[in-house]
């Protein structure tokens, strides 16, 4: 699919290393988007594309620019083609305007803001804030075309970074602290990978609802910083999974929680410490699992499931989207907006408007290679500028 | 707790080698039962002890004499003290006349004929056959005084083997076919250890209701007439663990069920054969284990919870009880009663009026070991003769 030598000759158009170009040329080339003609290794198949400038929107959809959208770990995996949930396939960015090859637009979570409304539109404005309702709509882009039902308006308190990564990890943290067990004031949750994005917010959805939580993390050099940070976005305890090792433990839980029997545990390792935490955990208790950290399944004595009552579901918030009606998706970003949560720990990274196709695409290749090589640490958002 | 020399100093008494005998003598010693002085191995801590006449029932209780009474798996996890259900700890067989000291009751299971009833009574009759609605009763006996609460009364169309074998089994496979997925006529059902006691229940069941089965069983020499015998009792299809290696599995499964998505899995091995068979499920399933046969854990890559949205978990028959209303238990016996389920395979084994407690201790131990030993195969049922 790569045809570096058909792009070059398309003259007028800064040529993607994946797509051909369009089928027309003189037009005013304002967007960008970062594309790809195949699933594979993201370093590889990545390209940053310019295509033409938006149309009006057509009925009962927005045209919007994107202010702040994340690199998120799922969006690694969908690019690979190792992930359910599947991208946007197109060969038109700015309609009417068609690609000589169909591309799969990256990013499935962002801020942007109403540039136009298209007829039949209501509740939206020119210059509202809007997150994504639906999945996988191609983030990793400057502009797009998009239907209404497709976005919810937030509030412009917002601020870009909470409001660009608002759709995916916050709502995994409120929705499983919610949808398992009726949590009551004072009950205790039980977390492992607690300092992960969505285990954060774990802490401080749960310390805001009145909550305890039982927090796990790795041992590591400077685990008493990582214990204040967790403390002081209002985790309850924090241990390590050596100290699943002690005899002692199941006794300080004990009489941590005031014997307690502790209901829900929200997982994102798997392995043999998740196992060990389980006997943390009273009867008639849930385990809720949303990623596996350790790349390890989920083991888990037969017995637990017998005479505990244990049971062990999935949460992913692609499926919630789905099941739920638009007003329940609303309500939860109102919400979630509301609840003021720390940013998370981020570097918003510029695509320029001056950088050519090539260096864009080396940018963002270079970004993911970063991202892979764990030397962010945080967040990666995207800001792709119009290029000029 | 085995005082041999003091038991041999109560000589009206036949001496139990685990208690020393009743406070009184010179009684009419007209019942039996097999006792533990404390839990550990039942080959060495079982005896048969004789007592007295049961005395006229108290106030809202009954006097029954068991017909049959089933060795089951878990009562041998009782007696050794590793099971979550705790025995009957009595000094009183016949009331008012104490053991010098308490011993623990063996027997979960059994059918037994009402003898007499005590004042405020209703619903029962002498000469009523009944099975135990409360757990753990001490059936290992000839007779027992017992609440009337703790028995439901069963039609005597019933055979002496269904009847004594229908609290544990049956209910556990209809209670598994019925509680997590709402079964329509038509759908399957995928299971392991399907020749067990439990699973042929499910193929039984199963098929009255209208659902097919998908079975697995472990390969053996003879498995075309196991797979003959499955059928005959209502299975749809049978495979072997070996069968999973096959590649073309799942699109045989897909054929046979031509595309319908299994939605219940029922899991009594546990171990890799466990893992492989949950990718014959369908989106949203529910895998529900209630033994693990393999002694192995149950294994499950997370992303079978977060993606297709499996939920697993346990079954057991004890708790069912514990949360149910006595009209809920007694319309379930009925209903399996009325089932008419083919007969377990069994072998109804006597202890005779004739022996003495120690022959009697000797048989009941032997029996144990047998079972140890894998030498009956079949149900072994406990027949308790009155001494003489």
């Amino acid at each position: 699919m790569f045809k570096r030598a058909a792009a070059q000759a398309a003259t007028r158009i800064r040529a993607p290393p994946c797509a051909r170009g369009f089928s027309v040329s003189a037009l005013r080339l304002a967007n960008r988007a970062v594309v790809y003609s195949s699933p594979g290794d993201p370093t590889s198949v990545l390209s940053v594309l310019t295509y033409p400038d938006l149309p009006p929107p057509s009925p009962s959809s927005l045209n919007v620019r994107f202010i702040c959208s994340p690199v998120n770990p799922a969006d690694i995996n969908v690019v690979e083609g190792i992930y359910p949930a599947k991208p946007v396939h197109t060969d038109e960015l700015a309609q009417g305007h068609k690609l000589s090859d169909a591309v799969y637009l990256g990013g499935n979570e962002g801020l942007a803001e109403i540039t136009e409304v298209g007829a039949g539109v209501e509740g939206f404005a020119k210059g509202d804030w809007v997150v994504m309702a639906g999945q996988q709509l191609g983030t990793w882009s400057s502009a797009r075309s998009l239907k209404a039902a497709d976005v919810i308006k937030v509030s412009k308190t917002v601020s870009r970074v909470n409001g660009s990564t608002l759709t995916v990890n916050p709502p995994t943290a409120y929705n499983m602290l919610h949808d398992f067990v009726d949590l009551q004031e004072g009950d205790w949750v039980l977390q492992n990978g607690a300092n992960s994005a969505v285990g954060q917010m774990v802490i401080q959805i749960a310390a805001q609802r009145g909550f305890k939580t039982l927090n796990f993390v790795r041992n590591r050099e400077d685990l008493e910083t990582l214990k204040t940070q967790l403390k002081t976005l209002g985790a309850t305890e924090v241990f390590t999974y050596d100290d699943l090792k002690e005899r002692s433990l199941r006794d300080r839980v004990k009489q941590l929680t005031s014997g307690k029997q502790i209901q829900l545990f929200l997982n994102c390792v798997g392995g043999d410490a998740t196992t060990q935490m389980t006997k943390l955990l009273g009867a008639d208790a849930h385990i809720v699992s949303y990623g596996a950290m350790s790349k390890r399944p989920l083991t888990l004595p037969t017995s637990l499931f017998i005479f505990k009552n244990l049971k062990s579901h999935g949460f992913w918030q692609t499926r919630w989207y789905a099941q739920k009606t638009r007003q329940e998706r609303e309500e939860l970003m109102q919400k979630l907006v509301a609840m003021k949560l720390k940013e998370p720990e981020h570097e918003i990274v510029t695509i320029p408007a001056g950088d050519s196709d090539e260096q864009a695409t080396k940018r963002v290749r270079g970004i993911i290679e970063s991202l892979a090589q764990g030397q962010y640490g945080k967040k990666v958002l995207l800001s792709i500028e119009q290029p000029t």
